[in-house]
């Protein structure tokens, strides 16, 4: 009996490893050639500097190009792959089996799908996809496994199988192994074994650890830091007296994420209201994404409307730029300090830094709400994130200009950071809009720094509070309406 | 249906901030009543000074005398309010009443004895009491609200309302409420309604956030910060090349938290065992205790045998020392360092550190394990938590001398660490005695860094695997020997 014990143990130890092996591969696989896709689009357009117009045209056909692909791609081979994933794997893992969900196919179509939705620059996310790449991966691993080896008959049933997959999905796809594995729990399960913790945490760890490894590797990084990395000062990182502060981003990310996920069921709902647009729609798939992309495109051309809120930043881009420690509306205005970046795009001569970020999260706010019901492969975790940050700036922002030579407390002044407030933000909006509280967690992997643990563990709550009372998660929404 | 249900969140949200509180305000008067407690004691040693014969008077009878107290007023109150608490929740949670165990006098009882415990200075820890302390208030306060408002009929069952204080027990016990809740549901558990994750959560925010809070409001601490808080450097934290170094830590402390599960066994059997000795011990219940402490305290006494392993050291101060920023084996036998601290203890003129921290862990390795067999209230994490800290600075010492100038990578000089090490090995070492993973969490929320994520819970993994393999997790040692 006990040698039966360790010989399972020892086929899943290898399972969870293959597995890890596996997400991280792919996962850096599909960041790569979606940088690099990214790379040539900004590539071409400054090579293109002096011609407006045809700098115009590059910067619309490119992602047109990409998104109309992926559609295309994702209707041909597997209708399946369209969307998230959460939602359908949520479903699942209550025990209702959605046809052909996890098939080789749909692998296919998501990930060539989604690695050319990464590379157009639009506002859309990796990590929902990643779940059901990751499940499908799963699946196909431990029957891989059952064949070659002929003893290996599921010491697991079928959903501790998906349970670690979704784990993997959004452990590896940041980077983020710890937040991964709760995120995965929360959004999917209602109750929840706690030996799949264990080995959810065992193979997003592995899985992580591959991932960074390559990019140290690859010398993308100088060794396996986290993704975007804060600097904050450790000493004294923010004072009691921010606190209302805090609670306020809290709520109001509680009602934005509550806002986002009614925009987002309305345009769903709208695109599938029968009449004259929507059957030409549905004969036509590939001109809904494109006229959106057309859209989106046009308005963020940098030299065009994109100049007063950062157009030409790309979604990675604008976190990093968001997260970083200068305090831009004191900089703003004056000579551009070293190591300013890519934040430079926020600071436009004319124009002021609160309407920049007011602008850009307003547009930023729609076209990703928009976005997301493309019928492509995408998620919204990374967007809703970007909105986060922006408004945690914004009220950052206006903060230090409240108190420029900080806040006095008890003989130390605690300067204002507002890229501490972006971080919250962040971890507030993302937990409003998916109804969990470990994006507190994945916030902490993802920047490297916990200094602002407390502070955004209560504004995460607030925020979960109030959008809990108004609306279902974005993924309860989904399949909400696609019942 | 929906007002009833807004109500009965609405009493839940009343009941988890009551809650959080109570605990919060225990937790703290505990700490400030043992912390005053060690400083008395501290004082009196240091005021005899010159008279060596008096002050190992003091040394010895003043912790003799608070276990001999707690000892004597556990028996008298409350004989279930010994020992740690981790295993009976357990074994309640696993739906076995266990008699008296939820009283108000175990409450009472283990309160008192718990503060006298932490306050002599023993390698003894407050988490697994805690654990108790809380799920008796959690009890406590469902039973006043149901009693007060009469409508609070318990919309939740039993182990729901168990599951939280664990989670508080954990979380406010160090102020770390992510941890805490991962921690308790790790350790009790088998199967987890996520539901009690959220609940957990956020009762434990609240608590550790009011906890920190009293801190501050009481001048402890300048603002709501990490307990042990380190300040490694962010940029290169450490080196790929030196995961050797903590996979082997990692490795070690899986079994050598084997080996303290079975060291703490033996010495509980031995104690079982029916012969003259332990009849008269029985007979004699504060004789025990009392010769324990008198031995470790004799060892300990810095003057004499104490002075090769900082014996001087009280708990708290033994993790901030081995975290601290110096490379010890680098600064002995040199002129001290500003800001050393009491880091110094850990330096003799005539005695190699390496010496001096081997000798401790080997010390203090046992002293835990007997100490924690002591009936009176006590956990094993925090005498744990220590050892691996030492071990984990001793790697750590070791490689700073293996590689004086840092290793080269690709250009950049990575400097070692020890401190690092001891974060690693602490949280690895913890994490092979109650075969958890979420030790990993605790440390990153105890030192506020998470600068060392990924090579720590890869030692927490790794460590895991070694200790599950062969023996019982601490907890289910100790519930298989009170069967």
């Amino acid at each position: 009996m006990h040698m039966y014990v360790v010989e399972k143990l020892g086929e899943d130890w290898i399972f969870l490893v293959l597995l890890g092996i596996t997400m991280a591969l792919l996962s850096w696989t599909m960041d790569y050639a979606s940088s690099k896709s990214l790379q040539v689009y900004k590539w071409m357009y400054s090579e293109l500097r002096g011609n407006v117009a045809l700098q115009y045209l590059v910067w619309i056909a490119y992602p047109m190009m990409l998104i109309i692909f992926a559609s295309l791609f994702c209707q041909m081979v597997a209708p399946q792959s369209v969307g998230s994933g959460i939602p359908e794997m949520k479903t699942i893992l209550r025990g209702v089996m959605l046809k052909e969900y996890l098939t080789v196919k749909a692998f296919v179509a998501k990930v060539i799908g989604l690695t050319a939705a990464l590379g157009s620059g639009m506002p859309l996310g990796k990590e929902g996809p990643f779940v059901h790449i990751a499940s499908i991966c799963a699946v196909m691993v431990s029957k891989l496994m059952s064949t070659i080896s002929g003893v290996y008959q599921n010491p697991y049933c079928y959903t501790d199988i998906l349970t670690v997959g979704c784990a993997v999905g959004v452990g590896c796809c940041f980077g983020s192994p710890l937040g991964g594995v709760l995120f995965s729990i929360e959004v999917t399960s209602a109750y929840f074994a706690v030996r799949n913790y264990w080995r959810g945490y065992f193979a997003a760890t592995f899985s992580a650890f591959i991932f960074r490894c390559l990019s140290v590797f690859n010398k993308d990084a100088v060794t396996i830091t986290a993704l975007f990395r804060t600097n904050f000062r450790m000493d004294f990182p923010f004072d009691l007296q921010e606190l209302p502060a805090f609670a306020i981003i809290g709520i109001s990310c509680g009602f934005l994420g509550a806002f986002f996920v009614y925009l987002n069921r309305q345009v769903v709902l709208l695109m599938r209201r029968q009449n004259t647009l929507t059957s030409f729609l549905t004969r036509h798939r590939f001109v809904y994404p494109g006229v959106v992309t057309f859209l989106v495109a046009s308005l963020t051309f940098p030299p065009g409307f994109g100049q007063f809120f950062a157009g030409e930043l790309m979604p990675r881009e604008s976190v990093n730029s968001l997260f970083d420690n200068f305090t831009w509306s004191k900089i703003w205005n004056s000579p551009v300090p070293p190591g300013l970046g890519k934040s430079a795009a926020w600071l436009h001569p004319d124009v002021n830094v609160f309407v920049i970020l007011l602008l850009f999260f307003i547009m930023k706010f729609w076209m990703s709400a928009v976005s997301t019901t493309m019928p492509i492969p995408s998620g919204a975790f990374i967007p809703v994130f970007i909105l986060g940050a922006t408004f945690g700036r914004l009220v950052g922002e206006i903060m230090a200009t409240l108190f420029p030579s900080g806040i006095l407390f008890d003989g130390i002044v605690y300067q204002i950071l507002p890229g501490g407030y972006a971080v919250i933000g962040a971890a507030a909006l993302t937990g409003a809009v998916t109804h969990t509280v470990s994006t507190a967690v994945i916030c902490f992997e993802l920047t490297g720094q916990i200094s602002h643990i407390l502070p955004m563990m209560v504004a995460v709550i607030l925020a979960n509070m109030v959008a809990q009372g108004l609306q279902p998660s974005l993924y309860d929404s989904i399949i909400q309406v696609k019942k």
